[in-house]
């Protein structure tokens, strides 16, 4: 079966869910209002909430119980990436202007700060002071991986394990968290929580080092935005430290900085791929996946796990 | 009794909860850990601990129990600072540099996210649902209430309802919301959960509209920062709006803007003192003062009762 299909038979779920989110952002805000729908409107793949989906599977399934975590799931997901648009001077994401760009920092902060607390507030419609802890955990770690990452910018001499340790707070948790936030929002059995958890965590880091790859290797309309934009920001990661290992490498990349010429940046994205940096990046991608597969083998046989297979695989493949 | 005598009998338990701050902003991050902790040490009133755990006096008190709660408003409160801080290009803040002089505005909004979110990890330490949602339903209230006092700066054609509004979402339901929570977490009878957040709603406005008088008749050193800020920042606070009743201080006060002199400030805020319009708001706080007064009276008599009536009025009545 292929991720379409999934997606499709999920169609009338995920469609409760976008309306939950409308709701769960509309405010008596007007400014509030519009810079969320808008965020809304720029889409996204609605990973987190897929994956939520098929963790509460493994449980009592009643959509209109777990579409409040789902929703919840995604509303963080989008809080912090109004975050980082302030951070990261970003004037596109998702090909949209950013909510920072068409209003200014100080609605970006707020706005973020308030679909946060929208995030909160829609978990709290679940009777389930576990999955309250879980949440809030969830977000003081990704809290701390977002400090860690300014720190760790443009310092070129960072090693792998700075890179797992951010990749993991930024976006391993999150997804780990879906997997099994779903699974007590159904009243799955425990046995399946930390099982889900692990599955998550590892399809997380085996999706960021392929976002990673692809910011290298996928084109500017692919990306909706030009290739190597973490590179230029600073952001060192694993297609990077590879390359760093060559001491010309090294001494060529460390001389990026914020304002950097587009050639540049250019001729390096080309030595990256022409190294075997990229394939590397990939099987490291891979042994992760593998390892959620492995996980995956632990789970009750049925369709959900397949469709949890399916989506795992296709993270691991994806092409952009 | 005495405001003092309050805080002297509860200092034990004040304490408790200083423990609790220090340790819930506890974080693997070093820089989060500075400045969480700088935030701490710059103290404050404790205004929204001290007023939970006399809210909890109503019910089965256990330190151990209610300073999550106290703890976690405490928290929201130094979050939505850190974040003011961001947006006012304050430097200074109870007289200590703020988070953002000393590191930036980066570091500043997740050093915000971070403490928000400890916040939430605190409550989910109590096991009541209930909480936890009053919670976040204050969390995006107050976030409302910022994107409110952003679009509402500088804007001289605003009314009285305006104002209410704002001082309503960025003060007084935080206080509200500590006076109710601290009888929830303590399983205080749910007859006085309404009747002592709308105490503290009361409380509340009577507070900060205090607040926007000192800004005007305190001094520099009793402010820990110069008089007249809030008019420099665009916050139109009730002594102006009285003021700009005169047609020529409503011309006067509309030119005023982020760069205006120091002169000029002082100027305004001479005009202001030599006017009724400090006395007038003084009027508008003892009114929300003494309808808090009023629903105390609907209270069970006994020492909290005098205790929360001693600090309403220590409030109504504080100089700076």
């Amino acid at each position: 079966m292929n991720i379409k299909l999934i997606y499709t038979r999920l169609k009338s779920d995920i469609d409760i869910i976008e309306k939950e989110l409308e709701q769960a952002v509309g405010s008596t805000s007007p400014i509030l209002q519009e810079a969320s729908v808008h965020l809304l409107q720029a889409g996204g793949k609605r990973i987190r909430p897929v994956m939520l989906l098929l963790g509460a599977k493994f449980g009592d399934y009643d959509i209109h119980r777990v579409k409040y975590a789902a929703a919840s799931l995604e509303l963080i997901h989008m809080a912090s990436l109004v975050h980082d648009d302030v951070i990261d001077d970003a004037v596109i994401r998702r090909g949209e202007h950013t909510v920072k760009a068409e209003w200014d920092n100080r609605v970006a902060m707020y706005a973020g700060d308030y679909i946060f607390a929208a995030a909160l507030e829609s978990m709290t419609k679940i009777d389930d002071v576990e999955a309250h802890r879980i949440l809030s955990r969830t977000m003081t770690e990704l809290c701390i991986g977002e400090i860690i990452q300014i720190q760790d910018k443009y310092r070129y001499d960072q090693h792998l394990r700075d890179y797992l340790r951010r990749i993991k707070r930024k976006t391993a948790i999150l997804i780990a968290a879906s997997c099994q936030l779903g699974a007590i929002a159904a009243g799955a059995p425990a046995s399946v929580h930390q099982k889900l958890y692990d599955f998550g965590y590892n399809v997380g880091m085996s999706f960021q080092i392929t976002d990673d790859i692809l910011d290298f290797t996928a084109s500017e309309k692919e990306l909706g935005k030009p290739a190597g934009g973490d590179l230029l920001q600073g952001n060192i990661t694993l297609p990077v430290l590879y390359a760093m290992e060559n001491e010309a490498m090294r001494e060529r990349i460390g001389t990026v900085h914020a304002h950097s010429s587009r050639e540049e940046i250019d001729a390096i994205i080309d030595l990256l791929k022409d190294s075997d940096v990229i394939e590397r990046s990939h099987v490291m991608s891979r042994q992760y996946l593998d390892r959620a597969l492995a996980i995956l083998d632990e789970l009750p046989v049925g369709r959900h796990r397949n469709s949890l297979r399916d989506i795992a695989l296709f993270i691991g493949k994806r092409k952009y």
